[in-house]
């Protein structure tokens, strides 16, 4: 049923501050911090908690590294991420697509 | 952007339990609140969270009537929760179509 497709959508990317990271890291090969905060429109504070989050799931990776003497944070997608990111928009579309069939 | 849709999602409806009380809601008159809490396997106190939650935004009606001498609360959407929850389902489509297409 619609509500059980509902109800097992990933947590861990339905938060939309983490699908708006990872739909942002799914079309590029890194991204920084710095950019990932502007497009998200959130505090470092927020953001570093997101990136835990999905670091910790396998869905990212989190990269610490100097540019110059300028310290660098890069993220990536894994394809653990970019499969459990294929997925989710799979449950999304099902979702969508029952509930046009349902509607009266 | 893509990032810019998923944060403008309605966070009152994005919460998946909030969106499976709806998308049962959206089909029936109303619908008890023991039914609701069975069908998103809640405690009573998180769904009354997330149906007073419903009910401040206007999306829902909630009624507690008496069936014989047993106390019953029952459920309702409205038009303003009804044209929400079609609005959400045109968001989740429109950013599962703008990620398909911008995936390679």
């Amino acid at each position: 049923m619609q509500h059980d497709k509902i109800l097992q959508l990933d947590a861990v990317i339905h938060a939309p501050s983490r699908l708006a990271i990872l739909s942002i890291l799914i079309g590029v090969e890194s991204s920084t911090f710095a950019y990932l905060k502007e497009a998200t429109g959130t505090t470092d504070g927020n953001l570093s908690t997101h990136l835990t989050k999905l670091e910790s799931a396998g869905y990212i990776t989190i990269e610490k590294m100097f540019v110059g003497k300028k310290p660098q944070t890069n993220c990536a997608i894994t394809p653990a991420g970019r499969s459990a990111f294929e997925n989710y928009l799979s449950q999304l579309e099902q979702i969508v697509k029952m509930q046009r069939g349902s509607d009266q």
